[in-house]
């Protein structure tokens, strides 16, 4: 067993290792000044049983293409078996051809990644499950969704109501309502009549003085989190907290959110999150443990599925 | 432009070739005692451009089988481009991976097409818009939404809002609202933890007062629609309406239905409806029209999404 | 090593296993009220070497698909290698393009079962030993011809004559008549200027005065042994035998050549015989042990073809 | 539409050009002193309907390799459609695994077919109809049974028989006495226990006192048939004539049968004939209309099936 | 005939489209704040002949994957043959594996293309001509030599001498000397015991005197050219010139080489060349009339080759 | 292991076995009258780690042939990876495409070896290590330089110039030459305005009063190295040695070879050079230590490439 690292996902990758007891594989990856990255593995890999870890953050081209480029090196070299472990998937909200002549990323990324050579793929909270029938190569879809209902749970608080800020939201918030035990909630969005844009329009469900969970597989700009936060406040929501996996933060997000009146924002570590974008409300979970015992059953052939029983 | 009807669905084929003024192409279909399909293609097909119209309907299998078998006879009768016409897509349902070890049989029927023979694929509201990126080759993804909104927007119901009756369909229940510039509301499901089924038990949303109008992509053993008809009325609606594209209405469905508190059950004939499953309260539109007018452009060259803006 | 059976294939499953010593793989298989299969795997099979058993039998295409839906859930549950076993080929008759526009679906079969996810077959006694060449994944392609020729030579038949009852069948009742160390012999069949139909019309070959053995690979409607058996009794035969791999036995199969003047008829079991279509003269011979010691010596990789040395 | 022959099918691709009343495609192919074979198109075929014939015909490997590497040529000259015309069909008789570890070469050749750039077939008289399922591809498999057919009814032999010389040629000796109108008998061979070899053991039908004409597909060696001959005059044939498709002729093939007791050999020109393997008792016919025929249908997409009803 | 034009490549697609008079084809590519790539073809191409003209340019790789996502819209949107127009071809020089466990990033490339649905491809100047052969699909292989020696033919250099400023560039400048009817030379490099690098050693051949012009396929840093310049005016040569197809002009390379004692450096506009990296001894030529002239060709199916006759 | 030997590769078969310390697998392997090669593998390979050693020689399509008749026979007889092992590549000089309308060969033959079952190659000196990305499936691209650098080293040339006969050549003879710490030097060759050939017109680089050593990857009909060799004495070198990897040596190529004033012509073994095409001033070193330990390696998952550091 092998594991190496992109670029963009050196400190995820080397918590796994630390978590497995082995050192990361070594490789040297740069660019030449004219962009163009260049990928050289440094130890011998034939017949191994390879992992790389390249989560999808910005320059997201950079990462995509540096992975597929390291899944042709590793082929080439004559590697026994490659599994590409992505946190968070690339492209993975163009999951779907909603508007004329419009292209489906996401399955571009999973032929792309069986073309360049992967075997298997590992990924976290895909944002429609049925992203993973992008591939016929075997998937392990993993969900950080115990990961963060620990946490809540260990939070007690009373009478909360998991609130999908949207309402493609519903169906995975609703799972994790059912995780906590709690009731569900959703905030509708209309497309205004004026622009192309949409707004939330409507709380569907009830929030009176309760504690809201805003519960989202990603945070992006923050936009949807802050409408959100601020309808369920004017419905009378007693506080708000919000979860979700993948910690993307763009643009000026980071600021948003922190200046927003949420209590806690809790994410994972499958997107990696530097100093500059965290604050004190902040708190970022480790998926470190749950990659690495999903590679290590991988790796021996016990079940991956009984590691969520 | 030639058209052929699987067995499964000769009277839409027939209604569809009737709008374009065309005849149904001539094919000798039929089992052998030893129940094997046999097909034989009765007319020249080199180099026409071949569109074959079967939909999922029990015996769902045989029906499959019978596509896949034509597309090969016409594959090596030398057809020039060969379009597989699926308006209710067989094994929609079983989208994703939500347990260990299931299959992913909705993408496995896209890759048996392609193997069998199609070029493209033309089907009708399928249960998740990620479906289609289960294909590479193009696929003309339609709706009934129009069909069925323009039905209801002339019954004026005033106040209406339409209820999507499981977590999973809120979504596009919500893009029905908002073509009928109604709210929208869902009823919510948790499993039950001493059985593994699950069980309506809420209402999110606002019903009190108000004509429901249950909306979802299909209507199948009506047990979901039944759970959500009573909850909704327990919740105070006034009156209840359903909206469904796809009348599968297997099993006891169509009894079960025809006697519950429902107005007006409004689907679609992209399943057929025999009149042994039709009663007084179930409307059928036909997606002939839309269906015979999407095969003409894709034979013209024409662009198939300026039909719904 | 893990042997999971469809369905239609319980019986002969159970039968393998235990010449094996092994437990059947535990799956849940079933039909949703709207005619869906529906797999799940209950046991963990990562890395395995996973035979599937399923034969081909009414209805074939259930038969046929819920193997493909198989296949594609052990794929994706990572299995290591999966070999489709087929004890009766899926439409091992439409082999050839005899006709204008006709599909050749033995050859579609062999690329569904491989889109699906098959690694390898093993099958029995193909009609045309040109099928294997439909596949480029290795095929063990078996023979029950040394189980019948064994029963056959313990009965001490003098003089006998193995008759192909049809111009197709000569060359394997010719290797039939040569393991026996007799003469062969066939029925001619001539197409009927009238109808579309053919009639056996004449005995090549000499069999007055001797028992006869028809041979075939499969038995459907039983037509074509009825004519046989007729003809042979005219042109003086002592005594009728038939032989074949394959019980189809369609339609009315069995009751009437129960009646027909065939002192035994001597099949095996690759196609399932249910006790309605049994009867004193039918003696049944069990592949069993022949599809045991081949999945036992594919998994240690013995040489299969060894066994018929 | 354009037209190009291999060297070793020039006389042919000539004829065929006459009939329609074209050019042949100039090509410059030759092979260099290290024995490389190098092909040049000299014509632009960019979206033409290219046709490239080329028989099997020793050097056999020389000339199969020769076409692959045309089709690549004209593949990546943008040619429209390419279609490979193979009068005889390469390895047509490795077509079957019928021993351990053999390979079944006219699969692969249908591979290399396709690999190489071929987008349709159209060949003669394959040994076995199945080979046609090794393609994916259309493939157009003519008869030249007509053409042989035509040339035996003019001769106005009375009571003639149809003999296969081989049990497996039954099948298409029979549709050759259809065709005749004629009874059909064949010669049965059997494995000689002491060698490996075989031999012709027993005439199986009546042959007696008639005029017989032997049919097989082709004749190679001219062993099968010299065996035959000699059996059916032995058990007391009138006279014997002989018909095949495919003029193989190969080693001393000509000398012997010439000297044999055959009045007339009947072939066709799907094999070039030189002359020094011509003598009086040979009759060669030309498929060359046939081809031609056959090609101006698939080139403005007529019915091709329909020249043979 | 529509063409589309990558972000990367506006100005020279709008050059192409003057030359052929028609408008480019209008779409939607811009980056969300997440650095996702969103394209939306704005215009109908059902069944069109499209050209989609890419370079590779900084950031490469999100030029790489725009192309890519470009193709996956317009394969899905229904185009009818798809053409990736690559001026400068994406890692190009990354076309061999001259080390352990390096990728051949240009094949993936090649790959990559075909994956996302090319299905012809048109490339200028390949620093190897055997990448032509990483594809199956058809490749216009183009070459602005004929461009560059127009320019040069017209200075009238007495007594030139070409200079390969690199071992593996001798056979492109020996082309291009050829073409000018001028003797070839070039610059030796070894590898320095010391370090890694390699350092130019020696001219090989004659420049004393003589007007020299050095030849590449492209200017990345310009250390080569400049370490070539230093060389062959040490070594006595009158005066340097310097042609390149491809101008990549990376890091300080435009700072660097305008400083050097070259007295012009001509290159075409493959990769666009912003006005910070111009210089008065800077010549740019445009490729776009050649660019134009083939895809008119292309697309009424006339010869690209005679072009350059 | 099992490693067997195309009937082109017998010798060099058994010498690899020598050094491995095993025997060489048995096969039949023979030409039918009708000039179809057979295969047959004669011992048990399931899930067997198997080389085929066949290099390119005249028959060429004969031995290419032969060897993927027995990569379907391996892969259909379940063995458990193939390696074709070929010494001398065939067609490695069609690597592109430098003519309108001509094929990539050398792309051609990769694409046929995957087709017929390979899992990964050995090579030896390709003539453009592009070649290599003709695949996707792991090569193992070795070289003989150290081979040939080594017997040269220990002769001791003072003052020598190693010099590529062609431009094609200098960037293989460049690196020879680093090998030996000499300088390098090149032949020019031009077409010919009247005819369409080239000659060799001027030696680029110094070599008056030095030993010249002629460096190419092959020799074929000598032609280039008869000019060359004419062509540095004329310009002063004191005596001429040459050095190919291949000695193809086709047509006259020995006997010109011989007599001309070249003291010494170093070959491998890669292409079998018969004692006819031997004398004195010729030199054959062997490959099959290289090719032995390559194959134990890639056996075992040793590093390969170790092997030349």
């Amino acid at each position: 067993m092998k594991i190496f690292g992109g670029r963009a996902t050196q400190e995820l990758t080397v918590a796994i290792c630390q978590h497995l007891g082995v050192h990361a594989g070594r490789a040297d990856i740069f660019k030449f000044s004219n962009d163009n990255t260049f990928v050289r593995i440094l130890e011998n890999v034939r017949e191994a049983d390879v992992f790389v870890v390249q989560t999808s953050v910005p320059p997201v081209d950079e990462a995509l293409v540096e992975l597929l480029i390291m899944l042709d090196a590793l082929r080439r070299a004559s590697a026994g078996r490659i599994t590409a472990v992505l946190p968070y998937y690339p492209y993975v909200r163009s999951d779907k051809k909603d508007q004329p002549r419009v292209p489906i990323t996401a399955r571009l990324v999973a032929d792309l990644l069986v073309t360049a050579g992967a075997d298997r793929v590992v990924t976290i909270d895909l944002t429609a499950d049925q992203i993973q029938g992008f591939f016929t190569i075997p998937v392990d879809h993993l969900t950080a969704q115990p990961v963060l209902a620990r946490y809540f749970r260990s939070k007690h608080l009373t009478d909360a109501v998991v609130v999908a800020p949207d309402p493609g939201a519903v169906k995975r918030a609703q799972r994790f309502a059912e995780r906590l035990g709690v009731p569900v909630a959703f905030v509708d969005k209309r497309r205004l009549p004026a622009t192309s844009g949409v707004r939330a329009t409507a709380v569907v469900g009830d929030v009176r003085g309760r504690p809201v969970i805003l519960f989202d597989e990603e945070v992006d700009q923050g936009t949807t989190l802050l409408e959100a936060t601020e309808l369920v406040l004017e419905r009378g929501a007693a506080e708000v907290y919000a979860a979700c996996t993948h910690a993307v933060l763009s643009g000026l997000a980071a600021e948003r959110v922190s200046k927003a009146p949420i209590r806690e924002l809790v994410v994972t570590d499958t997107v990696p999150v530097p100093p500059s974008k965290r604050w004190n409300a902040l708190t970022v979970l480790s998926v470190a443990p749950l990659l690495a015992e999903t590679i290590r059953r991988i790796s021996t052939g016990e079940s991956v599925s009984a590691l969520f029983e």
